[in-house]
């Protein structure tokens, strides 16, 4: 019988277990990495589960280093769940010549082209086969199960939270790629992995997903003003008519001086976590 | 009239500055990062200052990127200086072969011994040159001042407050190399900074300083008993042997499962921080 994964390392951490883990993905047909956070009460039985999708660059290691969310896991029961932004090691010409597209920028899309298609996968990856990982193997609740994510990973969250709202019960963002069809990563990345038939990219599109009737629950969005990919990139003002038009629950705080980085994600993190909790735990 | 320092970057961080700096160096006749995290209430008026020495390997960032202080010191109004763990550039041969001597590892030690000694000069460029840099340029109370750190800045943090009473307020340290004198790593950093003469090692050993009848503020330390490195080097029981012996005061504190890196260090930081408080606000 094969090992459903293996344990990398696991590090002690406010009471509860850091850990890393790998395991040989059927769905994108490559070793994929993840990571879990069990709080303290993962001891006692079943917890609340967060997964935290990363953004451009980042794997998944990014979130446990950087984000500063152990400390109110721990205080809140709440299980969080980080994976790697892409497979590695697909062997796509090209794949990795790129920080913003291949290998660390999947796009948490499941790719239709060639030579995509076969490995970048990660819709599926997340919604699929690492959730039921993490269900089976894990003291998990799979009746509370929220999504979340940084830019990249913002755009992750929304999107699969609004595609599959039978599988997330609460989702946020930090500064989320927020209508990827309109800007320069969303185009470059779904150009190759989707085709170049732009209907087909509304589909992972939060701004066109909300505009074709698609519905999440309560929307938390944080934003810096000062970060350097607001202007170009991240559009969180298109977001924001969609959900008024279409009666979207959306909080959308805008904070001076605040970048676009993980001193950004760390001091907002708190009221996050405090927004999935209020959203698992009615 | 030559700048100070230049600054590299600055990120808003719960309501304060984590800001990252370099500068040329007087002391250590090279070029130097440190990094500085100010709270909220520097905007205000001085505030008090820890300097956080880091470890084997570890540079100005890696404090700021994953010990998750920030929000602590912005709750207190903290501000917290890290900087790098050894002259870079100095072009002495060997210097970068090991990663536990040389580059990545001054041990906050004045290397008396060529060719070391013209830039190696770690604990005058803490104690001296780069203090002095941030109560002349940041809003840093200088008569409340701090020190701590992990693993060899552990070493460093006790050794500096014995040393320089007039200087520290307050002090404690994660898994700190605590008998350096008996340990490999500190037998191989020594022997090339200071000699073979182990009488001078005394000086730069804080079990020995406390032997020979130095005194500092009452000491914090935090030890996980899952730590590789518990066993050869680090060797808190003759620490505390000699605290007990000589009447220092010393809170050694042991923690099963926790090993020897960030995720234990980030699990205690609110204690570290609430201990320096206590000692600097009486």
């Amino acid at each position: 019988m094969m090992t459903a994964f293996e344990t990398r390392s696991t590090h002690a951490c406010f009471g509860g277990v850091q850990g890393f883990y790998q395991h040989q993905s059927s769905v994108i047909g490559l070793p994929m990495r993840f990571a879990v956070y069990q709080p303290p009460q993962a001891q006692q039985g079943k917890v609340p589960v967060l997964f935290y999708l990363a953004g451009l660059t980042c794997n998944e290691e990014t979130f446990a280093i950087k984000a500063g969310a152990q400390r109110l896991a721990a205080d809140y029961g709440l299980m969080i769940v980080t994976m790697d932004t892409s497979p590695r090691g697909a062997g796509i010409t090209g794949e990795a010549d790129a920080w913003d597209f291949g290998v660390g920028a999947g796009f948490y899309v499941d790719a239709t082209q060639e030579p995509w298609s076969k490995n970048y996968r990660m819709e599926s990856y997340v919604t699929q086969e690492l959730r039921e990982l993490i269900l089976r193997h894990f003291p998990a609740d799979d009746s509370k199960v929220g999504i979340f994510g940084h830019s990249m990973g913002g755009h992750g969250a929304l999107v699969l939270a609004l595609r599959h709202p039978e599988l997330y019960q609460s989702v946020s963002a930090f500064a989320p790629i927020a209508a990827p069809s309109q800007c320069p990563w969303g185009q470059k990345a779904f150009s190759h992995y989707l085709g170049d038939n732009q209907q087909t990219w509304r589909a992972y599109d939060a701004t066109a997903l909300i505009e074709d009737g698609k519905k999440a629950p309560p929307i938390l969005i944080d934003q810096g003003l000062n970060d350097q990919f607001l202007a170009n990139q991240l559009y969180p003002e298109l977001l924001e008519a969609a959900c008024q038009q279409h009666g979207q629950s959306l909080n959308l705080r805008r904070h001076e001086n605040y970048d676009h980085g993980y001193y950004f994600i760390s001091s907002f993190m708190a009221d996050h976590l405090a927004h999935h909790v209020r959203c698992l735990m009615v």
